[in-house]
């Protein structure tokens, strides 16, 4: 990155130091995508019906300033953004084994690990503590990707670029194709990487074996093994400290209600 | 994002709360990956000759913990991520125009979004301050894309994934493809688009005109018509506030020390 030369950092306010978080909108009542507009509006114009694709672009700084409330609630403030998630989640699709890469199309499970999360822009990452049932989170996010692909970008390009991104969330949100399953199984797996990584750069400081529980709902056996190879490496890392394996449930040292919350998250994946 | 239940955020360290950034290894004499290796052993295990690519997965990490240095010198300390920059530029590229996108490859161009900072993962993000020669960063990014290809991935699934890998970073870095120079203006217009939405969420507290300069570099008409569009949003937003207008170079505000920097930043580009 260039723009810089030999100069202190200057003093500035707390405001411009946290520059690089956003709230989430925080919506009494019913909730609707001009509602939440509303309250981003200190941020550059999301005007809909544009030609040209920057109000979308704008949109999308907002998965960079927005956290994964998971790690938040366990003190990391400081914790990876939305946009880090799928930037991740791409590139393990890269390393797609053989004889899986021939039955599937890769470059499409690119692009919906890329675009699977999008809707959280507005959203924000809906975890079970913020009482939304999982249908109305659905909504929320469905209404979202509506008015990307026909507010933001239903003038752009013929609409075609935004009917593309919201059929390829779509295909993420039913569940049916190959591709669909593996980038699920991509996202659990990318979330036990970084709930391994934050633990192990926190020095045993930090237990967060409650996400290992993701572990379970992997379909496909080629995730499944990346997956029992990082918890294995998990294991050996705690060892005889006491933590919790959120991948054997209750008996893993896993609450009852926190099992319960996660059975319902994941009800329909 | 799953895994969690009512309660309250934890007091944790000062450690737990920064585990979402990394300082970058600081090596004084000579740079080399072994070095910077030696550095960050807090982390998970980067073992090289494995058969899987979880130490690759691991080392992806550091694209989320290693923050783009140009902001945090104007003080934006929580400013975005490495990978946060790839993520959008990739979404950049699903948006190109289709008289060119009819001309090039997309999807390599997003995996060449994806890829082309990577090596910043051990180098860091060096910038003109650093004193780090032109010659010398492409020597350090070089050597951890051998890293990446040879050493973390070279026995993984034949080495063809990490051969790939490297070949598409090549590619960026030699800058004849029509799909590499497209993404070199991506990366220029990515950094506009920040530029502006920290100004614009910033009130007019901080100004980060210096960086406009990039857009006098931008090659392709396409690219170009996006970045004048965004530079009249910045003018109509700083309307007739002083501010720095770095597309104008000296005459713009920018000191002669940094455009002369800058120039040498670019130079390869």
């Amino acid at each position: 990155m260039a723009g810089d030369h030999a100069r202190e950092v200057p003093k500035v306010s707390d405001a411009v130091k946290n520059l690089g978080f956003a709230a989430t909108a925080k919506i009494d009542g019913d909730w609707s995508v001009e509602r939440v507009l509303d309250q981003v509006s200190d941020g550059p114009s999301l005007a809909t019906g544009s030609t040209s694709p920057l109000p979308f672009f704008h949109l999308l700084e907002r998965l960079k300033t927005t956290q994964r409330e998971g790690w938040r609630r366990f003190g990391i403030s400081s914790c990876e953004s939305i946009s880090d998630h799928m930037y991740r989640m791409s590139i393990l699709t890269f390393m797609t084994p053989p004889a899986l890469a021939a039955r599937i199309d890769v470059n499409r499970c690119i692009k919906m690990c890329l675009i699977h999360d999008m809707a959280e822009s507005l959203v924000g990452d809906i975890t079970p503590v913020d009482g939304v049932a999982k249908p109305e989170k659905n909504r929320r996010e469905a209404a979202t990707m509506d008015f990307i692909s026909s507010g933001l970008l239903g003038n752009v390009y013929g609409g075609v670029p935004g009917r593309e991104l919201r059929e390829i969330w779509q295909e993420y949100e039913d569940s049916q194709t190959p591709e669909s399953l593996y980038v699920h199984d991509i996202d659990k797996m990318e979330l036990l990487l970084q709930m391994y990584e934050y633990e192990k750069r926190g020095n045993h400081e930090i237990d967060l074996g409650e996400f290992a529980y993701v572990a379970t709902r992997i379909t496909l056996p080629e995730v499944k093994e990346w997956a029992d190879e990082l918890l294995k490496e998990r294991e050996a890392f705690w060892s005889e400290r006491e933590h919790v394996q959120g991948n054997k449930g209750v008996d893993g040292g896993v609450e009852d209600d926190v099992r319960q919350q996660q059975n319902e998250y994941y009800e329909n994946e």
